[in-house]
């Protein structure tokens, strides 16, 4: 059963640590999962956590390590010789450990694979840390059972059982052939109905699908939902095996791109949560307020520029807030549209299908907005043509912030940046600038001042 | 491998349905993946999905009709009888088909359950269908493989052979004592490496994480990233075995929240995708679009108040987009981090400790974008008690903005409604309104218009 992590419990901790009382502690831990005592160590102070690393083993110690978040762990590795880290990595399965030597410093990095005990194990760290990071490569792990096509059933499981004994679990048995190239898995279910003497080769499922180890993490992620699966093999570009990708790490990418789209949509520039400290909530912060700023900044220009309409027309300059809202939130919801579908795969049919699409849409809600800031402006004690402007300044304003608003975020796909840049502070920031001009502009067209 | 569904296959796909070339066409999709022709099909016309169905054997079907998108599926179901839709269902998992059941109008749902062939399978889907689509139980299937832990390996394999035939893919074997109560797991590499004659009750691992059929979906989903785990037990209230959750149905839950949350943030009411109809985007995108207008239009009343300052201040009048923006882009901040902070369960500490956080937070930001608006207003030509006055306004306004932001997510959580609703135009509105409301009674009460 999991365990609950209370706060009562943390400050049991925390006492234990105030009294050094080791014995205790190592009672209260010892039969908690690793995940479990990271997320208690995340809460306590630096050297606390320190404190507890120290009292416990190294296989322990190690998972601890994986489950930490990245700001504590760093400072923890810190703390370690290169010789410790070395103890730590070695009890870590390949994926992990080459993600944790990754975040090292440059220097320290080879010392610590220099330490390494086990030298197989170094080797297959190395050969993922060449992989970039969001790639199948950067994604996988070495541990997997694989047998050649030409075992039999009985041949197969005693192969099977040494090479399980060497990694934590197994799911799923790979098949290949002579020269290591992937031919199909083999199914705990066939395993267990099949007779010890028959051959792989005749009970193997051919039909396995597997990832290259450039494809991109977003592509690993895709298949993988799509086709429910739990593992996918990854092979190189002849087709040998060379690792396998487990769903634990995809789900935690599919987590980490959700949660880094919905931030960049709310101008968020770092990856802060709610319980970093006062500093950092600064600086993931304050970016986009300055550039929202300074866009607003222009649209204080543009509209003192029109300042001459303030004899005949000041009513107007009441109207600005409602232009800037309505086009920054038709900007947002275009782009966030964009954005979704660009990441889910989607978007298809032309470029021009997508502009009269847009262009529908936004005509549909434009003119069922624009007919009620007519009756209001009218109640509002604003003459026919006085209204006729602002509707008609108003439904261009809406066409034009949903074409920016869909076609921002296509055109940074097309020219490889993350479209996700183009929601939020600066879809609205830039809608406010061109909404207030083509606002102010027309009427001046129309009114005439 | 997987396959990639190019336009070109589409459109040959289209042909071959267009010369009602039927031979061709199963020739074409018989080595395709149920989800690849599901993929398929979405993109075709409806009378053509219908004709690629009527092509394919059931088995084939029921994955398909698993995998297609909701609306396609709904007008496919309507196209056939209870008995042919139990047809289709007896094929499925019990957790795919109990969804499936539940998508049904109400009175198909007891004909399609009566025509159900398999009695132990209708009897399994029917229990499913009680739970609460959100819940561990509503996610869970019946398809497992539990041993009973006074068997020996021997006993073990052959019960797991017997049992696995009926199901699809054994990942894991459950343990329970004669009660059926959830003792702990086996895992494929202690089966692999025990003796034949060895008890279950010896070799099993008792620290099997499990959940309730009432946790919420948004728990399980936490415990299965938390542990990395591909499968879960489900156990009722006394602790009796009663179904298992595999990540995959967690994934797209995962996934669906996301996009949610997403969706809500950038205002769109529905869950409205690029490909879908004109109407059904208009549908999703205007009620956002209108309480905003509306929201406007309190903004556009509140300055007309304040029109005897456009004498001697009309400057005010030119700042209202930047108040407006400013307002907006920190409050969807604000609230953007406590939203993900919920949904992370990372919310820790008083109201009166996250009421500090937030003050000093948007006191730093605040103060430093105000010098910014100083500088320019002195530029702009203002004198320095007007630059003062925007000063102070526009650093209660970035205070308060940051505070709704913060406190209107929480306070919702409290009252359990969804926090995520508080984010995009709703905050963007009310800071509008609250923000342009507090930068003109300031102003007037210091300047004194």
């Amino acid at each position: 059963m999991q365990f609950e992590i209370t706060k009562d419990f943390i400050e049991e901790v925390a006492q234990l640590i105030a009294t050094k009382d080791s014995t205790q502690l190592v009672e209260l831990l010892k039969d908690l999962h690793p995940a479990d005592i990271a997320e208690v160590l995340d809460d306590l102070s630096f050297d606390e956590a320190v404190f507890v690393m120290r009292l416990l083993d190294s296989e322990t110690t190690s998972d601890i390590l994986e489950e930490l978040e990245d700001d504590t762990r760093a400072r923890v590795l810190e703390q370690l010789t290169p010789k410790e880290i070395a103890q730590e990595i070695d009890e870590l399965e390949t994926d992990a450990a080459a993600d944790i030597i990754a975040e090292l410093p440059d220097e320290r990095k080879d010392r610590v694979i220099a330490h390494l005990d086990d030298k197989e194990h170094a080797k297959d760290i190395v050969d993922l840390m060449r992989y970039d990071e969001d790639s199948a490569g950067g994604l996988m792990g070495k541990e997997l059972v694989s047998v050649n096509e030409n075992f039999t059933v009985k041949h197969c499981v005693r192969e099977m059982r040494r090479q399980a004994q060497e990694i934590g679990e197994v799911y799923i048995v790979y098949v290949v052939d002579d020269e290591e190239v992937l031919k199909g898995r083999l199914s705990l279910k066939s395993l267990l109905t099949a007779n010890a003497n028959t051959a792989v080769k005749d009970i193997y499922k051919g039909d396995i699908i597997s990832v290259k180890t450039t494809d991109h993490a977003d592509e690993v992620a895709q298949i993988m939902q799509k086709y429910d699966l739990f593992v996918v093999p990854v092979v190189d570009q002849l087709g040998h095996l060379v690792g396998n990708i487990t769903i634990d790490d995809v789900v935690d990418y599919i987590k980490d791109e959700a949660d880094k789209d919905y931030q960049m949509a709310a101008g968020l520039t770092e990856d802060v949560v709610a319980d970093d400290s006062i500093f950092e909530l600064v600086k993931g912060r304050f970016p986009w307020l300055a550039l929202g700023l300074f866009g607003s900044i222009i649209s204080v220009n543009i509209i003192s520029g029109f300042g001459s309409a303030m004899t005949n027309y000041k009513e107007l300059f009441f109207f600005t807030p409602l232009i800037a809202a309505v086009a920054g939130n038709v900007g947002v919801q275009s782009s966030a549209i964009m954005v979704q579908g660009l990441a889910n795969n989607l978007i298809k049919g032309s470029m021009w299908h997508r502009l009269f699409k847009e262009l529908s849409i936004s005509l549909l809600n434009g003119s069922i907005l624009v007919m009620i800031v007519v009756v209001f402006s009218h109640l509002f004690g604003l003459g026919w043509l006085f209204s006729l402007s602002i509707a008609i300044s108003l439904l261009t304003v809406i066409i034009i912030a949903s074409l920016i608003g869909t076609f921002i975020p296509l055109i940074l796909n097309r020219i490889g940046i993350d479209p996700a840049l183009a929601t939020g502070p600066f879809i609205t920031t830039s809608n406010d600038i061109f909404g207030l001009f083509i606002f102010f502009y027309l009427s001046k067209l129309i009114l005439g001042f």
